[in-house]
């Protein structure tokens, strides 16, 4: 499996792209622009829950590789996403509780990267980002993985909210990584689990957290305010994990 | 204290920031360039064991803000190193056992910086780099520490092996980060400890690992090879910070 990310350009191209079910993460319009063909594309969008920026002519020539991109280009995933069953799944063949992550707001591709990196590692059997203002599997996330990407489940729903009130149908207990949660050493992160972790600036989404059993914290000894997500995430994962050797 | 980094171009400049005892982390010198007071510098550098790049004009021209390099560029450490014993007595003052952070070969800006932000959060009392390879305390490190560069003191040193003999009198152990080490989890990592990690690529050097007590490991459920660096020291810090607690 490569590291390719699709750049997907020009109306044929696009329209035949969410035709054909690949999954687009982002789409760039041109603002303004009013065309049946467009119309049509956007109306797809919609339907597929596809981001979409409306960016100025200029923007998107310097977005286009190919220079014909006739008001729309298109940005797929490198990497198809898997779906929450598949991750389940994934659990119940190895034996194990299911130990899955959910991420809030995560922005950065190389905290994404990282993350998916160490879950792996960390021995989570998969991820679980929402639809929007996430950044999507893109070659660098896939690159910074450092080839995780081709071993974990990632899902991408909808409503966060909505996936751990279904996941906790099938057993699984809420843990949102907050500061003024439980000591993490102190805290029974054994069993079918959902770590949640927020982004570093703005942290877990209140409605998420309202979802959540418990908060968990990392403890902090020092003057400032917090840890890098990608490290604060791999530090509570292999705590974990820890606890669930026995 | 801000973010700056030093810039020093020019004959006089250099020359002047060596003899005044600033801490020069690089040199770039013109190749070739056999004049008097070059060669002067370089004897300095040679001194204060800096490490010199020779390069050409036209990467000169391209490093240099000023425009007036006269064939020599320093680069100066935004934040003052600190010296071992700092490290000791910032344990001491806390009442607590040292807490050391060796790290070898870590030539990333970014890796650095996250590393000092989270062993600082972990409760480390100081972290030591080699002069050789290693980079300095530039303004991307500072960055990237979060603002924890202003509170835990990083020194650097000529020899690693040697530092480790030293501080070994001091009481503490030496723990090798290493695949092949004792999962951390069953390792004792309690009391006076200096843990040594290394680069991605290379890991520890030899000589150096040689010297350490032990080597740990973080167990890797995962199918692909290795932790980011920054995460395998956060969650090595944490297991410490863990078994401390007593």
């Amino acid at each position: 499996m490569g590291f390719h990310e699709f750049t997907i350009e020009g109306r044929n191209a696009v329209m035949e792209a969410f035709r054909s079910g690949k999954c687009i993460d982002k789409l760039y319009v041109l603002d303004g622009c009013q065309d049946g063909p467009v119309l049509s594309i956007k109306r797809e969008a919609k339907k597929q829950d596809t981001i979409i920026r409306y960016v100025d002519k200029d923007r998107l020539d310097q977005l286009s590789q190919t220079g014909k991109h006739q008001g729309v280009i298109a940005y797929a995933a490198a990497y198809e996403y898997a779906e929450v069953e598949d991750i389940l799944n994934a659990a119940k063949e190895k034996g194990e509780a299911p130990f899955i992550l959910l991420l809030d707001n995560i922005e950065d591709p190389h905290n994404l990267g990282a993350i998916i990196r160490t879950a792996h590692q960390a021995g989570a059997h998969g991820i679980i980002i929402p639809k929007n203002r996430a950044v999507g599997l893109t070659a660098t996330v896939a690159r910074t993985s450092a080839g995780a990407l081709n071993y974990i489940p990632v899902a991408k729903v909808t409503n966060l909210s909505k996936t751990i009130d279904e996941l906790k149908k099938e057993g699984l207990w809420f843990a949102a990584a907050d500061m003024d949660g439980e000591v993490m050493y102190d805290a029974n992160l054994s069993g079918a689990i959902g770590l949640v972790i927020g982004s570093e600036g703005e942290g877990i989404s209140r409605l998420v957290k309202e979802k959540c059993d418990f908060t968990v914290s990392i403890p902090m000894k020092g003057r400032i305010d917090s840890l890098n997500a990608s490290v604060a995430a791999g530090v509570l994962c292999y705590e974990i994990l820890r606890q669930r050797r026995g």
